[in-house]
């Protein structure tokens, strides 16, 4: 009955699911700090410092770029609710449960939503002739919305033929980048995105709790020229930015979640000493050396070849394997967490992440050994040792 | 330029602000624990258990008591937009900054709100009348907004009685305990109140970063009978129900902040060892103590007596002084921050909170022992030591 006055011993997993990630020692270690008041100079300055990160991780200038207290469900809502006034317009390219979710918050705020649906697993473009259709039909669209990285499916979806897409039918693009900011090439800027968020548990390495978001001028016009108010208090940017300002007069907004600034802090500061570039390349290599191991224990990886998000793997549960159950035995017997399937997809597939900290080579390996012994305990038959000497092959290739 | 490179290095302040309070080494500890996947079976039982914690807390058998995964702000939003409906009408007793909070949120969510107005420092209530009269007026009112503990005033509210006003009128009754949880008397189920929400960084001892929340069986009715969708996707409590019960069957709806849930089940487990009752004690014989020496030195309470919340105590800044020069001399110098005013009485009053782990003797005659010393260095005339002295005499007393 009281169990909750027993000491909080939670144990050490291996996170390689849809996120949170593995987070590093020094960035929990930075959550110790003492805590200080949300106007105070010093944390001005911690502010300063999250906000100049975030920009090199976006690859922007734009001015108006903090992380919201709330994680990326959060800055889904944000992004739409800042921009959207009931009645307009809004077309979402769905091909996955956050595309989806896209479709849900955008109603929410009000607007008249169209969808143009792609099969999950498959990408959004390049051909997009059935997402250019549907721009034309209407009058005026006020956004674009499409999930960067699908987490719901595994699919990386190329953006830059999207956002242009949107430019020319004169409507902001709005891009979840939850999954593949830090993970996977993400410019802000040279695409041309207007709105952006993304989350600090995925490949950022920081816990969840934080929605980085990012708006450029296109975004910010819109946004001044509003003639409703923002649903949302909470979310509303406009207020938001005066609290994170980089200049003297910060106006109080809410209590900033000071642990978790100085959290992401950390993780920005360790994304630096690693480099951008470096990050990225080493979610490709180990990414790589997963679907390797996996594909050589006779698994289908479930997303199009080509459209591949390095961050998250997934790949079809096999005929006569029992999902629940091969997770179960990898979290408690190997301490391993993988992610099952979302959506219309549960049950099929297993998403399987490699994200921020998590993405290592002793992950992979770790992993797929596991994962082999799992499978045999189920009766099905792989190579022993084929799996691992794969991934080998591959982060030696 | 590239300060963002440097250690994290806050300095330790004493926190007697509006909150954040000062945070226990064992609930900052807390979150260095391992990140668990928001779905793990064992992250699922530390989930349980703070709700378990939080009901004990708000004195409440209400079945929807979760911690939203935002700040106190971000918990009264969810209070309105999840009963408030395009056209319903809302009343606010508005005697403070955070009523007029209220009354912004209320309308954003679409409601016609009415706002009965009492003057800053003074209570609203017991003299009830006017309140009553704007209740009459209105064919059906949906909700009656109050705050508990109002954070910018440093009133204490009398909450039974505006809890049966709103009941004979047939509304909801939301009251803000934000700064009152953990710190003064509150009764949800006892005092009838329908939607409590508060935020973890004031009397609860944890970071600043979520919002605990309750909703009792008359607001649950009320949304189960909405006609239209509740216009956040992320405070929607209906589905966060649904993560957050108590039952094998969780559905997620967004990543939680598991760190931050960590620290706040640590905190209410020191709530718990503290005891409740005992907790509040140690705010009112602290603030008893902090007054005395007040008013020793010759200062002026801003709230009225009888209606003075103990958590966060307010105080006219005299005539001459330099209100911003005395904070940063006390911050700078003594390290040791407390709040200036919020909107209409910035630059007139000083907030002085003890709240949580901040309110503690020692931060009592830390604090009068500086402001004298400040005080006397703006050439504010006070007896040397009666401040302290007066401390110590209430305490003993």
């Amino acid at each position: 009955m009281s169990d909750y006055l027993n000491e909080l011993k939670p144990p050490h997993r291996i996170l390689m699911g849809a996120g949170p990630s593995s987070v590093h020692p020094r960035v929990l270690q930075a959550m110790t700090a003492p805590i200080l008041g949300h106007l105070d100079p010093d944390f001005a300055r911690i502010m300063d410092d999250v906000m100049v990160m975030l920009r090199i991780v976006f690859k922007t200038s734009n001015s108006l770029t903090l992380p919201l207290s709330a994680t990326g469900s959060a800055g889904m809502e944000a992004a739409f609710c800042n921009v959207v006034e009931p009645g307009d317009t809004v077309v979402i390219a769905a091909n996955d449960y956050f595309g989806d979710r896209m479709v849900d918050i955008a109603s929410r705020c009000g607007a008249e939503v169209h969808t143009v649906d792609v099969p999950w697993g498959k990408p959004v473009g390049p051909d997009l002739a059935a997402l250019e259709r549907e721009m034309q039909r209407h009058r005026k669209v006020k956004a674009l919305g499409v999930v960067h990285g699908a987490t719901s499916t595994g699919v990386l979806n190329p953006m830059p033929e999207i956002a242009d897409l949107a430019h020319r039918y004169d409507a902001l693009l709005i891009a979840d980048v939850v999954t593949s900011l830090g993970g996977e090439e993400v410019d802000i800027d040279l695409w041309g995105v207007d709105i952006s968020y993304s989350a600090t548990q995925k490949c950022l390495g920081a816990p969840p709790g934080l929605s980085p978001i990012t708006l450029g001028p296109r975004a910010v016009e819109v946004l001044n020229k509003r003639k409703t108010k923002v649903q949302s208090f909470y979310f509303n940017l406009a207020n938001l930015e005066t609290y994170w300002s980089e200049n003297q007069n910060r106006v109080y907004h809410h209590t900033a979640p000071i642990s978790m600034i100085y959290a992401l802090r950390e993780a920005l500061r360790m994304v630096m000493e690693e480099g951008l570039e470096e990050r990225i390349g080493r979610h490709a290599r180990n990414a790589a050396a997963l679907r390797a191991g996996l594909e050589a224990m006779g698994l289908e990886m479930f997303a199009d070849p080509g459209y591949r998000l390095n961050p998250l793997t997934t790949v079809r549960v096999p005929g006569g394997v029992n999902d629940a159950e091969v997770r179960r035995q990898l979290r408690e017997v190997y301490n391993i967490e993988i992610g099952g399937g979302l959506g219309e997809v549960a049950g099929l597939i297993w998403r399987i992440g490699l994200m921020g900290d998590s993405s290592s080579e002793s992950n992979v390996l770790a992993f797929l050994s596991a994962l082999e012994r799992v499978l045999l305990d189920e009766g099905y038959e792989v190579a022993r040792g084929g799996g691992v000497a794969a991934a080998q092959r591959s982060l030696v290739g």
